[in-house]
């Protein structure tokens, strides 16, 4: 595998902390971007500084997406607010069939922030985008006075193009569907309660945060059959699932006892009082089709590195419409309803 | 002109105030969703609720920009936070010469926000999108905890489609060029720090938030020939000028007799102690052509409801490179330096 450690570009900002200033359009805007941001993101298309990046087309369909990250704290056990930018927006591009190609990102900044803080981001930002084999294309950088904000705020935009062929949506899964999970569930969002708790576990929850665009290529590469791919982030596998059952309107059958979860997450949910299905993850993919196609795509997700602990988790059934049904280790089964209220606040 | 005045889709949110569970991906966030946005935004990209938009293309190169929006107030004389966040972004693709046609919006909200204000802002976000002729195609909604935020912060991003023979770029500036604008500077900046300041003036100062795609349509039908677009929002028309110099590396002349100020917003800058030049804009536009070409791009503009008070400021020169010099009214020379700390903080 490339190493993606990068050498570290010339930084000659004159400043510890982000001030008001940085954010004024000014000398101390332009600043900022040429001594911070290009040394890193730097590339033809950024390079312009125009306020937006022309780019090269195909007559492909397009894919366009939005997040905006507010994780608290800023840096967590196997990643920060700035590589889990880059990879939630690719992964909600792969997510759509498509090859994630060019990515925005957007900063709001409080005003205090630290210079040095704020390199360590840009430059996981860096790297995160070069091991997903996408550009930062455009930017846009917002001050905030102290006390306005709380640290930093990133929104990535990414666009990329779907092969013809592939047909994934939220209102695709059929009665009949297998579901597969690629790995380990609630790794993220227990990796941040942990560190915000305080708590040590004997070897730590790391976030599962990862680019997903290698894995779902691969899997296409096999079947382009596939009917859904989701990544359970916010609310968990149960979220995820809900809103599938609900735009599908097919009822949705998992095994508690297929799950996959580490022992170590389980005792850190049940210390803290998480359900895990709805802990939300940053580096998995929930994928529906048809029985005959499961076994290659199985076979491809575990011989890439993402999805070793690949497997079935359930199937899509006719009755429940609208609903996610889990029969549970004891063999009874329940209702897995969408969470309610908050459980994680800004966890991602 | 077409009524931009909308229905009043249902609204059936039974808060008053955003919670923090409204961020949580679970029921509340799922209603947020349908209840408020989807009732304004809907269509048939957005309604499939995908985590990402799947678009049709053309075979045109892509224009791609992001801005995040913190203004402050987020209601003003001439708009608020939500048109300006559509005008902001329609204009930073058609300053790339590009058809505007796909916006997502990523929303950062403050616990406590008031749910109505909120509504308001879309509404205001639809009618700014219909008005430019463009489609809110996916949408990210974030809650921070009270204190954590200011109200809302708004991120849209924008993709454009531009036609054959288009070159429009930063660093397109040429020796001999003219340089035109649309209108009266620095009312949108004024217009905010009017009401910060709880001036009352005779005539209220009106931001001049618009979006301007169709006057540049108008522009680039009588000629694909324009060097340079650009809307000189924060930092005003002194930090474009002295950005596209540099770029460019040209020297710019300006006029200080024939750039274009009201009387109200000259007075207002006098009392609040502002130079206009560095005073941001939202509906105005800088347009670099050469010199045989102006008169007919002039001509369409001053037809067109957004460049009635069109004209010629200055030129581009051989001497000088990297600089903006201007002609004063008393008929010496001084140097527009670029802003170099902060005049307007959140002024967009």
């Amino acid at each position: 595998m490339e190493n993606f450690e990068l050498s570290c570009p010339i930084q000659k900002s004159n400043f510890d902390r982000v001030l008001l200033a940085h954010g004024s359009g000014g000398t101390l805007s332009h600043n900022l971007v040429k001594d911070i941001f290009l040394p890193y993101f730097g590339n033809n298309y950024l390079n312009v500084l125009h306020d937006g990046a022309i780019l090269n087309n195909s007559n492909k369909k397009l894919a366009f997406t939005t997040d905006s990250y507010v994780v608290n704290p800023l840096f967590f056990p196997g990643g920060n607010i700035g590589d889990l930018a880059i990879n939630g927006t690719v992964n909600d591009l792969a997510m759509c069939g498509a090859l994630p190609k060019y990515i925005s990102c957007g900063f709001i900044i409080e005003e205090g922030f630290l210079i040095n803080n704020l390199i360590e981001i840009i430059k996981n930002m860096k790297i995160a985008a070069d091991k997903a084999g996408v550009k930062i294309v455009t930017g846009d950088t917002k001050v905030v006075e102290n006390g306005k904000g709380d640290g930093i705020f990133i929104n990535t935009s990414g666009i990329g193009f779907i092969d013809e062929g592939i047909n994934i949506s939220a209102n695709n899964c059929k009665p009949g569907d297998v579901i597969l999970i690629n790995g380990f569930i609630a790794e993220h969002g227990m990796a941040i309660m942990s560190v915000r708790n305080g708590f040590e576990f004997e070897s730590p929850i790391i976030s599962d945060t990862a680019a997903l665009n290698g894995l779902v290529a691969d899997m296409l590469n096999v079947s382009k059959n596939i009917h859904v791919l989701r990544d359970p982030t916010r609310g968990g596998i149960a979220s995820t699932l809900n809103e599938l059952a609900e735009s599908s309107n097919v009822g949705i059958l998992i095994d508690e006892n297929t799950i996959p979860i580490s022992d170590t997450v389980k005792a850190a949910c049940e210390i803290l009082g998480f359900d895990p299905l709805y802990v939300a993850n940053e580096g998995k993919l929930i994928a529906f089709l048809a029985p005959e196609e499961a076994e290659k795509v199985l076979g491809v997700m575990k011989t890439h590195p993402l999805g070793i602990h690949s497997r079935i988790i359930g199937e899509v059934v006719c009755e429940n419409q609208g609903m996610v049904i889990m029969k549970t280790e004891i063999g009874s089964s329940r209702i897995v309803d969408m969470l309610t209220g908050e459980q994680l606040p800004r966890i991602c």
